[in-house]
């Protein structure tokens, strides 16, 4: 099965995102997925975060079009990046680095021919005008090289440094879910290594610092108490069973994260 | 037409739903359509309901995810129930079971055979790891006995008392819309047996007390008033013409309602 | 490829909008996508503007099932209308007009055949009973005089009156997006004739004035500027870069637009 996914900050009030599926429709049938199109405006490190936390799910051969895109209408490029399992499409701006990378090593081709896109360019909406239909031709076969060229020259993205040591880690808040939950830059495969689980540990943000145990999964403490768990991404995840961590701690995107064991 | 819906309390700015989808389009080529993922956190009967109020519109034979699941990681087990007419996936905790008994007699399996699950099973994340993968294979004809063992014991909800008498009618709220329509559970078939349309009635919630005209629709009463109507689950609603009944009336989930003739 | 796509203002909470693609999927295996159900309620303007900027976007025989309905359950009528492109459905209250008359000269049916509805109609909610189903015959190929009989009579709407001189532009604002972007009706062709990218314009609305540059897209001005731009449905905007104009201006659907060059 073909697929396309579309990840924007379009919201979902306006028709953005239907007309990019539109244009899709016109030129291939792969089935189309949404991973989401309410990133917070112009965040291109949410974006990137929950673009990575869904790829490896996906089949080979997923294409995926992301677009946060604050630098539309100049003269930042669109890309197309190929790892050995999937394709990822948009601007050039770091937004797909990180899924890509995840996947190992990965070529980037700067587009450039315009045989491939719509007729006429808008200077706000290369979602629709470029990425998309460059995205259906691609699940119809059409090459790399007939899209865009090599280059390796791109904007880099990373979701910032991570520390573990017998005693302690250290990173950042890279995401916050629709429950609350606050996950982490840290490695849960890592952290297992120096932190058993049912431990307790001090949690410092930037602004609070709070007691908790680290456990299996929300559950294993009390309904409104905190907890620490190795979320779904394998990420560490401050949580409170069944309420919203974030409001809580006043936390966001961005924060850094102190923990002691 | 093979089709699996998904219902949840996700929200729609993680990655969480497309990796549900991810799973099942790796598996099944069913058409996936979303039910909602915009579920109260955690709140079971809000998700048991627009379950309910949605299912018997599908073709026999469609598959449901649904996953409000405040116990993930924990020991409560997760089922598959068969009616006569569909197949419903998701944990053990009420929610699947009033749209399950609208189809009449049902069976319940607690899904136990892990070679149809994920490779990896998350701590927090069964709706990807074992529910997903497990429609995916239902459509592709796995038995259900291959899947899990029946079982009797299991996890009851209904969405509580009604009462309806020649004079009055008691009850209560049971889901809320994005109108803010106030939907009860108060059956519309056997309140028509007591009660003409045009009638005049008294509606008193916890809070307030509010008298309103039971009419066939919306428009029946001025543009701003409070009116009663049947609505398209043959359930009682309070609504208020082209305004927000429920913010009126400070009305939640579980409030009680009675309405005298 | 058969595609029927939904707009409404039903919210993502309830399951409406999952019960009006049950209905299609047990008729028809058309492509279903979702234009947005995200539409203020009750707002007519809004869904047609929406609708409006989208369809052309589609391939030739998509067809339309639009819901934005205050009407319902009263005597105004379900219509089906023709263009040379595409088919329109819904409420006969103007939703669907702007978006039929943009495709040129178009044929109005008003729905009556019970044959192609749902058994039961119920009095609140058309979308699922009788717009979902009509649509998913029409694209079984029935043809649309066995689905109503032609009606000159329906209800008009367009998006207010636009008028360009040489040293200014009155309009009125019909659209702000999830961004905070001000969609006005300014026809972005003729704007072009009159005033050159790079000006300095003096914005007038009904509370505000702002000084800004008409240019090529957002990124012309600094980050937290105003700017005014041709949108991708050629209509001229009003936005801030990376920020909220609708917010920080105060305005509304409906508000008047004076621009002096």
């Amino acid at each position: 099965m073909k697929i396309i996914t579309f990840l924007s900050d379009f919201g979902y009030k306006s028709s953005y995102v239907a007309q990019m599926k539109a244009i899709v429709s016109r030129i291939s049938d792969a089935r189309i997925i949404d991973i989401t199109h309410d990133i917070s405006a112009q965040n291109i490190m949410e974006g990137a975060y929950v673009l990575y936390s869904s790829v490896d799910h996906f089949p080979d051969g997923t294409v995926h079009v992301a677009v946060v895109d604050p630098g539309v209408g100049t003269s930042r490029k669109g890309i197309v990046i190929t790892t050995q399992k999937q394709v990822f499409i948009g601007p050039d701006n770091g937004l797909l680095i990180p899924a890509a990378r995840k996947q190992g090593d990965f070529i980037v081709y700067s587009i450039d021919d315009s045989k491939y896109v719509n007729n006429k360019i808008s200077n706000t909406f290369h979602g629709r005008d470029i990425f998309a239909p460059v995205a259906a031709h691609i699940t119809n076969g059409v090459p790399f090289d007939r899209i865009g060229i090599r280059t390796n020259n791109y904007v880099n993205l990373d979701f910032g440094r991570c520390e573990i040591t017998p005693k302690s880690a250290y990173g950042e808040v890279i995401f916050i879910d629709d429950f609350g939950n606050i996950i982490t830059n840290i490695d849960g495969d890592l952290l297992l290594k120096v932190l058993k689980h049912d431990s307790k540990i001090m949690v410092f943000t930037e602004k609070n610092k709070e007691q908790m145990v680290f456990v299996k999964s929300y559950n294993y403490v009390k309904k409104g108490s905190f907890l620490a768990t190795i979320g779904s991404s394998d990420l560490l995840e401050i949580d409170i069973n069944q309420a919203n961590a974030a409001k809580k701690l006043k936390i966001k995107i961005g924060d850094k994260i102190k923990i002691l064991f």
